[in-house]
Parts: structure tokens; sequence; C-alpha cells
């Protein structure tokens, strides 16, 4: 071998920088097997513990695009928007932002992923609309997003096959938090697929991997700067994860929800926050003088939504799947809500079905939490607080651990005062 | 299953203190296969970066012992002594040391190793006698050690098979350099060999594993520490490795230059570390009044090697093998040689065939290094400084390299003064 891998672990292991060299090679070698997996999952960690500087994260974010297949849009007749969350609560934001930014004139490619652990995945979640298809060819992909202006699919499998392994790898063996790792994964697949214009949702609080908003913010930036150094138009928002996004964690509850954002309704995080997004996106675009709101109103974007499940197959006016049983949660006092916890409110919608253990395990398309009230809202002694969902009844007591501690409950008159959902902007 | 191996890579990850619980269950699933060999790597560079304090080395080292059978000597009518070397380079000390001890009435058993790197392993050495075999079982052990007061073999399977799995991971992941884990390695298989004291010899310089007195000291304070606790009296010499052990870095020279050393002859600091490490080991087993300096004198330290070398099938009285090319290196100026690197020759000596690049490659017994001179001795332009030995003359040009900058010879008539051999005692 050209190069020898315990040299590469032991200069990161011992607090150097990697060479250009060291990590071209690292990066093939592994993505061939050549480097093993129980190699790079201690660079991994080596990695998550003394860091990466800028000049490295750009290379490690440039050799995992070399690693496969790139796409490109530039045929398309309108520029290109795309969008990435780093995953939350009740995070359906990519089901009725992709529509309605296609609505005001931009296309809009959202290759995504399924749920792990307590976050919710858009994929899992369309799937739960009966007939709808994840699976696409790059052809299909393509004619979607030309004929509806918007297209949410699975990533195929030559985009960065080194990040893929290496995600995997990362997930089993405790290396998932290391923020170099983080934004060359997201930006190495983002680049790759070839989008014009990048806006990053990143997350803070309980529900997100980011717990503080420094950390969000180092994340948020390293990003940005590698989707510039590549001529991708990148900006970043951090957003608040300490609560639930919307009344809903769960696959079908999502899918009805922004379906009511569709139509003109919803909650008011949701659409905010939605709405925050889409001129992001349009202005990265180009496209300034858009008006989402208006797209929403004015039914613009329910349309795209309806075209754009029905190209994958799916039916947009097919009943969603109920839950079989509920269990409703009811506030013990009254009082006014002070908190309702986003990573909580995540485990018992994992726990009742809505979310996976492994990558295998199937989900439940209908269970998951629905809540009742949010955070400043009144409430009263024995209303409901939320509501439990699942088809696997057992689940119950699991999840009602989870909910637990999830929520406080302040005497009434208590001052609460609501704090935005975007809490920064990073260009 | 009982629990989760990622909590436990997390906490050795944020710098927490694994719970006995976490370390036992992670060694013993680890030892099953439960636990991946890249979640494992991945733990063993968190304690590489992040350390582990007392109590967890304790219970590692325990755990470990746990995974597998123990031995036990008390059947034997002689205190047992024991001594390990963290390796160097002509380091052929347990050769003479462990008949020699045996000739003065302790039962010593050594289960030693091959070389790995630079450095040469003990079994590999006498490999180069004649018929003499590594593997015993354990009643054949018993009884060599019985009737002869002194055995060197293989380890068997059955000793800390947690620590043979995790050792072999260790060195393909750049892991090795843990202090953690070398100690609870080492420790773990001496314990679960039953002696009942325990000589260690702790190499520095730049010939061994701990480059600083600094880093020794840690190293052997935390071996001393666990013997103790285990109720294993051990003493441990920290011992300098910036020059060779003695004139010789090879299988066959090795053994030839130990044979000396038991015939009453050999280098004087070959001398003086066997006679310093065989009255710790005697102390240490409750032999006071023993006189290793008379049993080397007077020929019974060498009845021993002859009745320990022919039980095991070896002959004593063959001749060793001689290396088929030979290259000299010839002193460039005339004056005092002031240093002799003993990495530099451990490569070259390496490089020439002694040593193995994997596992599985064999050794040549013939190849080494041979010095003709010494730091303090006086040299002559033109003398011979060191000779090459082994049977594949092209890796000569590549064993030269190593010896380039090995030595530096300093003007006639410069002041030198010899270090001592042992630096410091820990006990």
């Amino acid at each position: 071998m050209a190069m020898d891998v315990i040299s590469v672990i032991r200069t990161k292991r011992d607090r150097g920088a990697l060479s250009d060299e060291q990590i071209d090679w690292v990066i093939d070698a592994y993505t061939r097997g050549e480097v093993a997996d129980e190699q790079m999952s201690a660079l991994a960690m080596a990695i998550l513990l003394n860091g990466m500087d800028r000049r490295e994260i750009a290379r490690w974010t440039a050799a995992m695009i070399a690693s496969g297949e790139r796409m490109d849009f530039s045929a398309l007749s309108r520029p290109t928007a795309d969008k990435h969350s780093t995953g939350g609560v009740g995070d359906k934001i990519t089901l009725p932002l992709a529509p309605l930014v296609a609505a005001c004139g931009a296309a809009v490619p959202q290759l995504s992923g399924r749920g792990l652990g307590h976050t919710g995945g858009t994929l899992d979640k369309l799937e739960s609309i009966p007939g709808w298809r994840a699976l696409l060819s790059n052809e299909e992909m393509l004619s979607v997003l030309d004929g509806c202006g918007a297209v949410i699919c699975a990533a195929g499998d030559g985009l960065a096959p080194a990040d893929k392994k290496l995600y995997a790898l990362r997930d089993v063996t405790g290396t998932v938090e290391a923020i170099p790792l983080i934004a060359s994964s997201i930006m190495s697949k983002k680049i790759a697929e070839g989008t014009g214009s990048l806006v990053l949702d990143v997350k803070v609080g309980s529900g997100a991997f980011m717990k503080t908003v420094e950390d969000a913010r180092e994340l948020a930036s390293t990003m940005v700067g590698l989707g510039t150094d590549h001529g991708v138009k990148t900006v970043a928002l951090l957003t608040d994860m300490s609560t639930p996004l919307g009344l809903t964690a769960g696959n079908a509850l999502e899918i009805r929800e922004s379906v009511e954002v569709l139509a003109g309704g919803g909650p008011a995080d949701v659409v905010e926050l939605t709405l925050a997004l889409a001129r992001e996106m349009l202005d990265a675009a180009g496209l300034k003088d858009a008006d989402p709101a208006k797209a929403l109103a004015d039914g613009s974007a329910m349309d795209v939504w309806r075209r754009m499940i029905a190209a994958q197959g799916g039916d947009p006016d097919a009943a969603l799947p109920t839950s079989q049983d509920q269990h409703v949660i009811t506030a013990p006092a009254s009082g006014v809500l002070t908190r309702m916890d986003a990573y909580d409110i995540g485990v018992a919608a994992w726990r009742l079905g809505a979310g996976r253990a492994r990558k295998e395990d199937p989900v439940q398309a209908a269970a998951g939490v629905e809540l009742h009230a949010k955070p400043g809202d009144t409430v009263t002694a024995g209303q409901p607080l939320m509501t439990l969902h699942t088809d696997t009844p057992d689940r119950f007591a699991y999840a009602l651990e989870a909910t637990e501690g999830s929520y406080d409950i302040a005497p009434a008159g208590t001052a609460f005062t609501t704090s935005p959902v975007v809490l920064e902007r990073i260009a």
C-alpha cells in the first residue's frame, strides 16, 4: 500500500493535521475496503476528540465527493434551491416547504433520509401515503423535478459512497457527534447532488444533535464555508429544537399537519419556519420577488404537492392510516405550560413505533405523539395534554416513561415569553 | 443486550469514568464477539486520548483475567518468581536470567512472546536453537518448570483471551501506546499465570515504547499497583534503552551472547542488568540469601540452561545458524563513540530479517546486527563499527538507511560518562 493507515491514525491521534495526501488516500482506501472498519472507527474517534482544521475538513469533504458520481441540474430551466435540516422532533418542514418553493419558481431536489433514533425521517413520513415510492432512478427523479418543480426521494447509491459507509460506521461506534464529520457528511452529499444554492436548518436544543448555540454555530459556519468554497450559495439558520415543531411527531400525523399548512392553516411555528426557510431558499436562488405567503394562501403550493405526490405513485386524496390504540395524558394541574421537551417527545414517538432502533426495522405509519398544548398555553387540570398513538399498545408503558418529566406547568398568571423559532442567521 | 456499547464508548469519549458494570460487560461482550472490533477500537482510542483512573484500570485488568483460565503454581515446592520486560533492542536478558534465578532456588515460569516491529521476541531467539519447541501444553510446562526450575514457552490460548484479541486489534488501529491498556495487558497475563512475585523491566529511551522517564514511571507505578492489588509482590526497574543491550541484536546472535553470559563472560551491561533483575526476583521470592553472581561463576546457571533447553527438544550443543552474507560498517573518523541508537539498530536488525512486519511472517535465525563498539569506546577511522548479518543480501541497502545516522563519534579526548543501566526502582 502506498500509505500506511496506522501512520494516518497516529497523526490525528497525536493532534497533528492530516495532509491532503493522507486524506485522499484514507477515504479512497476505506471506500475500496483496504482500510478496515476498525481502523476507520479509531480514526473517527481521534477526529472527534482532536478536531480537524478548515483545510482538513474541506479536503475530507472533497475526497468523499470524489468517491462517487456527481449530478448536474444545469439543464433545468429553473434555478435549483436545496435545503437540509440537521434533524429534530416534529420537523416536517420539508413537506410543505419543497412544493411551496417550487410554486414560487425554483426547482427543489430533496434527496432525503430515513429517521434513526428519536428523530423522524422525511421518507418514513411520506411512505404513510398509500402508494408513494421513495426510490427513483436518476432519470425518474429528474423527470419529477422537471415536471412538478420539486421532488423528495431517497439519495441514490452513487452519491458519496464513502460517506454512506462512514455514516453507518459512525452510527455504531459513538462517533456521530463530531462537527467535522457531520459537516463533511452533509455537505459532500449536497455538493455531489449538484444544487446551485443551499439553505441549512441547523437545529439547537434538547431534541437536536447540537445542544448548545455555540456548537450549532460552529457546525453551521463550517458547512457554510464548505458550500461557498464549492461554489454553492449557502446560508444557515439556527432554529430552536427545545420544543417539538408543531403539534405532531409521527409519520402520518406529520403528513396531516403538513397538508394543513399547505391548505393555509397549521400551527404558527411550522408556518413561521416554513416561510423563513422558503424566503432564504428563494433569495439564494435569485428569486427575490417571489411571495411564498401568497403561494400558501392561494393554493398554488398545494397544487405542486398534489402533483408531486401523484408523480411518485401516491394518492394525495387517500385516507391516511390511523392508530389502533390511543392513550391520553391529561394535565395534572391548572396553570401555564412552560416547557414541552423535544427530546422526551421524540423518544416517546420513537418507542410508540414511529421510529426504528436499527436501520433494518420497519416503522408504524400511524404511531406518534399528538400535542394538545404548547409552551405559553394555559391549561386546566384534567384537560388532554397529549395523545399517544400506536398499533402496539404494549409499548404505552415504555413511552410513558419518556413523557413522565417532559413538561412543566407553572401557576396561572406566571409570565411566559415565547422564544422565536429562528435564533440566528449565518451566511 | 443488557448494556449498550455506544453508551460505554460515549462515557469515555466524553471524559467520564467507566463504571465497574460497564467494564465487566464490554470486556465480556467483546470476548464473545457481541461487541465488534470497530466498536472496541473506537473505545480504545477514547481510552488512549482520555485516560483511565486507577479504579478503571484495576477493573479492566480484572475483567481481562476473568475472560479466561488461571494457572496455579502453588503445588510447586519452590517459590515462583516472574519477570516481564516491556521490550527493547538486544534485550536477551530473559535467556540468562531465567536459568540463573532457578539455579538460586526459585521456580521461574516465563510465558513469552514473539517480536513485532523493531523489538525482538524471546521465543524467536530460542527457536534458532535446533529442535527447540515453544509450544507446550500446561502439563508439559509444569513438568519442565518442576524438573528444571525454569521454563520459557509460549503463553497458552486460555490465559486472558480478551487481552489476546484486544492486543491484536490495538496493533492495527494505532492504539498501542495507551498506558492503561499496556499496563492491563501485561498484568492480566501475569496475574492469570499465577506467579507469586513479579519483577518488571520497564525500558526507557529511543528503542523502547516509553520514550521518557515520566511515561515509563507512570507505566511502572500503574503495573506495580495492579500487581500489589492482586496479591502479587511486584517491583519495577526503569532501565536504559537508548543504546542496544550488549553487542548483538538478532536471534541466533543473541543466543550466542546469552550463553557467553551463562559461561561467566559476556558484555558488562548485560551481566549488570541480569544480576540486578536476578537480585530483585530472588528478593521478591523471599530468597534473600541467594548469590546470583556465584551461580553465574560456578556454572550452576549454565547447568539449568542446558537442562531447560533439552527438556523442550533443543540441543544445547548444536551449532547455531550463521548468516550467509555479512556487511561491515567501519568508523568514518577516529575519536570517542558517544551514541549508538537503540531504535536505529533495532530497525536495521528487523530489516535484515531478524524481525517481522506482520504476525504471520517468518524470521531469519541468523539475521541481525553485531556491534564492535559501544558508547564510551575509542574508535579509529576504518575500524569495524558493526557487522550486518542476513540471508537475503538485497536487504542490505534498506538496513543501511536505518544505520545511517545511528551513531556519533566525537573528537578524541572528549569526556564521556557512561550512564547506568538501571535508572530507577519502583516498588
